[in-house]
Order: C-alpha cells, then structure tokens, then sequence
C-alpha cells in the first residue's frame, strides 16, 4: 500500500480516535452514576491518565468500522467501542506495573504506577475493567437486551482467563521457559488476539448480523491480529526508541520468543502480506462497503510505530 | 441472641458455603468454556487459590437467601451468588498484594502472591473479575435478559469506582490523611458495604420483586453492612490473633481510623443492637419467611471472628 493511502486513513482514525476519548472522558467524569456513592478524586484522575494518554484507539476503530458495515445505531456502537478501549487501557495499566512488565514510561508519558503510585494504579485498572461491564450493560445504548448480554459475554471470554489475562499470564512463564512457535501462537492468539477479534466481531453482533457475518469479522480480526502481533514483533528488532515511544529490542533482550524472531524479518514480512490478502479476501462479500476495514488491516500490517 | 441460635445458623452458613463451593469450583476448572482459547494451569491455580480457601461465603449466603424470599430459581441464584464471591475473592487478592495491605496470610494460609508470585496475584484477580461478569451474562442461568442485565449493572456499580474499589482508593488516602466521622462512613459504605448492600437487593432482582422489595433489601443490606464492619472494628479492638487466623490491632496500630476506635467498644455494641434491630423492622413485611436473613444480621453483629 503506497504512503498516500496510509495517510488518508491515518486521517480517518485520528478523527475516530477523537470522537472515542470524548465519550471516554464523559464515561470517567468524577461525578457518580446512579448506584454509586461517590467517584474518588485521585482515583479518577489516574484511570484518566492511564486512558487518556494519546492511543491511537485502533480497537475502538475496528468496533465503529464493523458496526458501520451491518448499520448498527452508531451511538451504541461508540459505546462498546469505549468499553473495549477501557479493557485494552486496564491490561496496559496492570502489565505496566513493577511485578509484571516494569515499564516507567508508555507513549513517552509516565505510566499510572509513576504519576501516581502501585495501589492506585492497580485499583485504577480495576476500575477500568468494571466500568466496561457497567457501560455494556447500561439500558441507554437502546440495543435489545439479548444483544447487550452477547457483548458482555463475548467481551469477558475475551479479557478473561481464557483470553486476553490467561496470555498474559501465558507471556510471564515464556520469560521462565522458552515456549515452541505453537506455544508462541496460543500466546498471542490470546494475549493481544482475542480482544482485536472480538473488536471485528462486536460489530457484527451490534447490528444484529448472521452468525456467518460473526464467523467472517471473527476470522477478519484474527488475520490483523496476527498481523498486528507480527509488525510490532518486526519493529521490535528494527525500530529505535524515538519512533515508538518506549523502550525497543526490549522482546529480544528478555530473550522472549517471537515468530519474527524465529523465522526472521523477511519471513515475517511475507506472512503480513498473506495475512492482509486474507482479511481483504474474507470481507469481499461485503464490496466496497469494507473498504476502510480492508485499509485497516494494511495499515496494521505496515505500521511504523 | 443465645450462643445455640448462633450455632443453628452457622449450620445453615455451611451448608450453604459448601454448595456455593461447589459451584465454584466448577466455573474456576482449567476447562475453558465456548470462545476461550486455553485457561492456563498455573494461573488457575492461583485463582483456585484465592477463591477456594475456607471462606463463610457469607455474601452467597445473603443472595441464596434474598433469593428464596422471593421464590427465585435456586440454580440461577447459586450461579449470582458465585459470581459475587469471585468479585469478593478477586478483592481479596488484589488488596493483599505488597502495594496495598502487604498480607501474608489469610485465613492462616499464605496469601496468592505468597503462594504463587505478585504478577500471577493480579493476573488472578483480574480473571476472576472478568469471570463474575461471563457467569452473570452466560444465558444457561434461564433468567431473562433483562434480569441478567440488571444482576450486571448492579454488581458492577457496587464493585466499581463508586463502590468497592472507590472504597479501597479513599482506605489508602485515609492511612496518609485521618478521614473524619463522615469521610468513615462513606469509605465503610463503599469498601465493604456496597457488594452487601448488592448481595441482599441481589436476591429481589433474581426473583423479580417490586421497586419496594428492592429498597427493602437494599436498606436491609446496608444495615447489615454496618454491622459487618462495627463488629469487625471491634473484634479488631479486642480479638487476639488466634481467633482471627490473621493479625489484629492492626488498624489501631496503623492509625486507621474505625468508628469504633472513635467512640469506644460501648457505643460500638450499642450501635450494633441499633442496627439489627433496624434490619429485623424493614424484613417483617415478609414474616416468618425471613427469619434465616434476620438470624443472619444476629450474627454479622454478633460474630467472633
């Protein structure tokens, strides 16, 4: 894909991605809702800080771009779009944190544990992941009750123990021993897979599509979910620290496995530009509607940063 | 109330822990469920860990019981009361960790982060979190969707910013800066009373019982949440490590402020008659039907341990 077109839709998501942290910064205003006594101030504000820090909100993308594909009402789509955004943003939080990856600094800004202090940044990640239940689960997205209940359900199998915290967990034993590439793929299927396929699939479920349009964004997010698992792999071993804002060669210091580090870069690049004809090919059926989920997933594939 | 009143009711509490386990044990298997990818071993364990561990189960017991008052589905009420265990376990776990209460032991066995390291601690209480919602939203429960719904929205404004972990965040600020009379009172209320307050209104929205019910159970709740803690400000005051399988004096040692270390053990236990007495008034619409639930505020006043 040339540089123009990443640019055009670079311009889309930085749009989306403001539309996403005002409803992320009314969703985290200090004052309560219904059933809640009372926001605590400095709690708040490190939940703030550790959601809105500049994200590129690629997850919340992936949700408005499929809900748009099956008409879903828009509104309700930019709220599960921020309910995700708030489960990505308490994983970043908690992997952040001294017992778990030790990062001081993400997208050159402290991180919640620096700005503020460990307890506050593990209860602000709790918060985080309650509050994305509480906003799925809240009647005024006027969607029907059966399809709230899908989005809750397919969101915790997703984040939970099966998913996206189970890699987690997955990802500190590869530290202790090297996992096989099939070890390697569980991994990541589940680590920074499960929450991009549900993105992709939540759209579906929105608009009330079949399950065969579930099963085909299903199978879309986990084509760019490879991808996206292998181009950060690829500017791990290539990028400096200025272009991504954290530290980098970090994966291949720890000695943690990769695909791209097993096979090599160019190995790796051959599998990106499978991958992204694969996503295009499973969203044909749908013409030039998916045209910007399609440039999603070559922008995922081609990533600088 | 006489010590054989108790020691009928603590059957009852048993019998009912040991169900509540049961059920436990099955959602916490290593075996993952329909959109799960794996569930790792050593993280389940962990969690096994954290739950499994010889709790009262006293917030079930309160849902099972609220529940049958009105005339619930038992199965559905079990499945409620589970979830509600893993959000209290998951707090549990979270508030343990070095960064928060920094505890070795509960309950005389090590605490998760003890047993097993810090980052597999928090990766178990995130699970358990996001499992509380997947068993609330999971629509094997035959109750309706809008139901399931209202379980969801209640549990998570009860646990959330505004409830428990808001609670836990104003706990942490009271250790640097003494709280007053009322600042106590509203950390009380969130930080333990709100999953009380959830656990007994929990059992009017199962059975689907009026607006009133609802407020009933809930003022029911929130007297016995006050009780819960007066008795635990006490026993703080008073009980030797022994009895507590945990140490004690410890948040008189710490400076922490407790109604009771404010106004003295007497107005504490005359509080506590107050507040039972109050809870007994707003069951006796039900009659004899509540006499397990009123038993059950006898002895969170009057518990030993």
């Amino acid at each position: 894909m040339d540089t123009s077109a990443n640019s055009a839709f670079e311009q889309l998501l930085g749009a989306s991605a403001q539309t996403v942290e005002t409803e992320l910064r009314r969703l985290l205003s200090d004052h309560p809702r219904a059933g809640e006594v009372t926001r605590p101030l400095h709690l708040m504000q490190a939940a703030r800080h550790g959601v809105l820090n500049g994200g590129k909100r690629l997850r919340p993308f992936l949700v408005l771009e499929s809900a748009s594909l099956f008409d879903a009402p828009p509104s309700a789509a930019l709220r599960v779009a921020a309910a995700l955004e708030c489960v990505h943003c308490y994983s970043l939080v908690h992997d952040d944190l001294p017992a778990m990856d030790d990062d001081d600094l993400r997208r050159g800004q402290p991180t919640v544990h620096k700005a503020f202090d460990e307890a506050t940044a593990i209860l602000a990640g709790d918060g985080l992941l309650t509050l994305a239940f509480d906003i799925l689960a809240d009647d005024d997205t006027a969607l029907p009750a059966a399809t709230r209940l899908a989005l809750i359900s397919g969101l915790s199998r997703a984040s939970g123990f099966g998913g996206m915290v189970g890699g987690q967990a997955l990802d500190l034993a590869a530290e202790k021993s090297m996992p096989n590439e099939a070890g390697i793929i569980t991994l990541q299927a589940m680590k920074t897979g499960a929450l991009i396929r549900y993105a992709c699939e939540a759209g579906a479920i929105l608009g009330g599509g079949s399950d065969e349009d579930r099963e085909r964004l299903h199978g879309f997010g986990a084509a760019i979910g490879l991808a996206f698992q292998l181009a950060d792999d690829v500017l791990d071993l290539t990028a400096d620290a200025t272009t991504m804002g954290k530290a980098t060669g970090k994966d291949a210091a720890a000695g943690k496995a990769t695909l791209a580090g097993l096979h090599g870069i160019e190995w790796a690049q051959a599998q990106l530009r499978g991958l992204v004809a694969q996503a295009n090919e499973l969203l044909e059926p749908y013409g030039e509607r998916a045209a910007v989920l399609m440039a999603a997933a070559h922008f995922v594939a081609d990533r600088r940063s």
